[in-house]
């Protein structure tokens, strides 16, 4: 009746990751048809104080990169949020699978009350990894990838459900 | 190193259902305020051929309902879904986080390798439990919860990710 720390966040970031990656493929074609400016879904927020579609890959991938690496208890890589074009984008969602691919299930020894550090209206709290996983980290991807693709389907690009869950 | 199938689940869906009943009651006050009627969040989507807010909640609590009771092995409850005004829906949302409270960590015994039958492409195929909550269950539900909240985050209601995480 278990669940190993790895088998819930790794492949389940990776293959959300894969699927958005797919899901802009499909956009790019739709964009080409259609005579769409692909810099335009780069741009395009659901709410004038939202972040753009730049933002939610840029912050998706951090969470693909931040939480496996504090679960395993590894230094946080730092990557510049320097993407500007669309092609930028796709390049860093593929820079997440393949930092994903680096892990293994036997990194995650311990992982699930391996302390882990949050700030948190700008005080540090510490809580375990198993409630950083399922009550941040996870919720905190699922949103970023979601809103990537609301962005993109509010901009006409012909998907559905089945290429979010791949 | 593990989580329990119950922890991955029935407290993380009523988290995120009692975040977005506290988002609504952020959405209601906005809208008195601004003299909005509350109806107009009810009927809006962010693609004409997206599920209105309506739907989201619904398809959410579908998912709060629905995968426990797979993974415990118990009958999935039928809700018909005839919510019409902004009150149903939350009336919705209190149904599904009354629902959770009824399971036990005792429920998910054997939950992980459970096989659960799935309808894809109108053909029937069946998963493993953990299988099904991690690449089904939790993505399809955090899709739910947030389209929801970019769709009341769209019509202009002051909420921010830290009402979303809860």
């Amino acid at each position: 009746m278990t669940l190993s720390m790895y088998s819930a966040s790794v492949p389940v970031f990776a293959r959300m990751l894969k699927n958005l990656l797919a899901i802009f493929e499909k956009a790019e074609a739709y964009a080409a048809e259609n005579g769409i400016d692909l810099q335009s879904f780069v741009e395009t927020r659901l709410a004038a104080d939202m972040h753009p579609l730049r933002n939610q890959v840029q912050i998706a991938t951090d969470g693909a990169k931040g939480v496996p690496s504090r679960l395993a208890g590894k230094p946080v890589p730092s990557w510049p949020d320097d993407e500007i074009t669309w092609a930028d984008l796709k390049v860093r969602l593929q820079k997440g699978i393949d930092y994903l691919a680096t892990f293994s299930p036997d990194d995650f020894a311990g992982a699930d009350d391996r302390p882990v550090t949050l700030t948190l209206g700008g005080k540090d709290v510490e809580v375990r990894g198993d409630d950083y996983l399922l009550n941040r980290g996870l919720p905190n991807f699922f949103f970023h990838i979601t809103t990537a693709y609301n962005i993109l389907r509010h901009k006409g690009v012909p998907i559905g459900k089945r290429d979010y869950l791949g």
